[in-house]
């Protein structure tokens, strides 16, 4: 079927524009006509692939969830059969912050969605469903980790859950140069190595 | 000096009107026209008392770090003449986050500046300057927090630093309705429980 993968082809080049706009512009530059004319069409053909701005911003938003996802397959694969979960969970964070430049126009994008949601409905319950989804591996590894003792009985899951999440607050210091990138994946070890080394002291 | 308080007094107001702008309708709506017309103002009133967009939203900003400083304080002053360093920390991460209507009118605020001041060389140095401030803060309380024992002497002040400003990532947790305030309260006191007990073994 042609037709249906050229369609969808154009529709991840109008998402990569969007994306693009979104990075190099910023969010206020978020309309149909820009987005239109970084992607080298006319505002109507736009309109063929996405009825409103709502649209596009919903597909935009589904295709950088999933190419998020890719990147961290890719980098778990590299770490074999049984990757330590400590690994696993680096690995899924470092991909959430701006650190390099796929990341960085993710995670623009993910800040953008966010304050757009705070004033759309349909985007806030897209956003909520792509963070709960995300929560929900992060608590399932932590739980697994605690039961193979690699992080200690007495952590209570839900909470360590999310202070992992909330490490994804190192985006603002890292967007306005506060610190730098080793700095925050210095902080990040500390932290990972606190939530690991007291199981590893219980465990085996 | 009655006309320079006036000055002042409707500067203040139209900041306000700005930060409702903001809040309820989104950073889409950040112009100069929709803020005079939230403040009940002509547009050529409010460029009287702010020469461009840029002007409002650096006012607005500074006026919102006040305001947010005075929150602390206020909060601080009910804790007596010598504080827990844990307390300390504690009233300053929460004044930071969603929490309160207050708190989440300025956390919007942030927001709105960080993704202007990826595109805006003055709001990023502006922005990055407040946020330095207030980490230097921070490391400051922790490294004197290490010296009286409070804090275990083996922790790095920078990295606990830097893990402390990166828990303002809640307010994304928080603003999805992904997780609620409780459990942002417990989880944050499970990390400062963490940074601190680990002293206290240590300590006297």
């Amino acid at each position: 079927m042609p037709r249906q993968v050229d369609h969808r082809e154009r529709r991840e080049t109008i998402a990569r524009a969007l994306w693009r706009v979104v990075e190099q512009r910023g969010v206020l530059h978020l309309s149909m006509r820009e987005v239109a004319q970084e992607a080298g069409i006319s505002l109507g053909q736009l309109q063929h692939y996405f009825a409103s701005r709502e649209a596009m911003l919903s597909f935009a938003m589904d295709f950088m969830s999933e190419q998020t996802g890719l990147r961290v397959g890719q980098s778990l694969a590299k770490l074999g059969d049984r990757p330590h979960p400590r690994d696993v969970l680096r690995i899924t964070l470092k991909e959430m912050l701006p650190l390099h430049d796929d990341a960085r126009a993710t995670s623009r994008m993910s800040a953008a969605f966010v304050l757009e949601a705070l004033h759309n409905e349909n985007i806030h319950a897209q956003a909520r469903d792509g963070m709960v989804q995300g929560r929900t591996a992060v608590e399932q590894l932590v739980r697994q980790a605690i039961a193979d003792g690699y992080i200690g009985a007495d952590r209570d899951p839900v909470a360590e859950t999310d202070l992992l999440l909330a490490l994804t607050g190192f985006t603002t210091l890292l967007e306005l140069d506060v610190i730098g990138p080793e700095a925050v994946l210095a902080a990040l070890d500390q932290h990972l190595d606190r939530l690991f080394s007291e199981g590893g002291q219980r465990a085996v």
